[in-house]
């Protein structure tokens, strides 16, 4: 499936902790940058996410703030 | 100021291109990736936004949304 | 590709409509109802959105608002 | 209250589970499909969410992805 | 209808400003701080919107970023 | 670092509740209105966030909702 979104940053998975209702989940990506996304355990169980397998960080672009210093 | 999001990624201002209200615009990483922001026009000229600015794209974890083949 | 978003809504593309830099897209369930989404048009584009396409509405559960009356 | 979100959809509460300080509630629609939201546990207390009550899960169009197979 | 969102903030609106698909509208709050909306056309349509009504603009805790000097 | 998002309230942190994964903390406004933030543990950590800093609440425009009675 292709979307909309146009944020899709390929890595792979380098953290699974899950809270009650809520996960974290850690991406690093190839440049070793991590991006942080907190999912639904729900979610961790359907995709059957485990440290070190590939996935993409998604973004929709109108969630992306610009900082400039 | 120091920010609550967890996902601070460093760039370079690649495109600005502005709508009628709302504005795209692309930081590029130094690994190459791009990322695209909509933000407001408003917003494009109080940061006095340009291609070749350094600037950062600030994501917060719950607008991760993370996909795996 | 499978994703972490809890809601994903099939149904048939019924508007494509492209302002400046954002475009409004509705797609029309099976039972009736409508979703607005409000992308980029670039992403339009790169989807090749076109009315009476099938797509998907995806929506992260944490940008779920629950209203009662 | 009228809402600038252009997406209502009209249902029934067929789950509350509360985590820590983030509660995962599902509405499910009637032509069946199931929306789930990740709202703060003080919201459930606030709205006094329980199964069965009739609910509707409000979505922002930015909030929107759309996907096409 | 009472609402998840955990900030619902009331004042009165004082800018309308429609682009093709997507308008600003500001709220100025009772203290004097103004909050900056992007919503669709439609929504200022929906809701007839214009300078001097009353409206609240209404944020879901999970959109909130905290920062700290 | 100067922001694109266009709301940032100035308060005091009243209130640092930590989940397993998630924290809910509350901003008093100078005018007595509280903005409630889900943001992750990580961050309160990140930020030393406790009772009687001071901080801003920060939203992007996109995220914000208006409603009329």
């Amino acid at each position: 499936m292709k979307l909309s979104a146009r944020n899709v940053l390929s890595g792979t998975v380098s953290e699974v902790t899950k809270g009650q209702t809520t996960a974290r989940v850690k991406i690093t990506l190839p440049g070793g940058s991590v991006i942080t996304a907190s999912i639904t355990n729900e979610a961790v169980d359907a995709l059957e996410l485990k440290v070190g397998d590939e996935a993409s960080a998604i973004v929709k672009a109108s969630d992306v703030i610009v900082g400039k210093a």
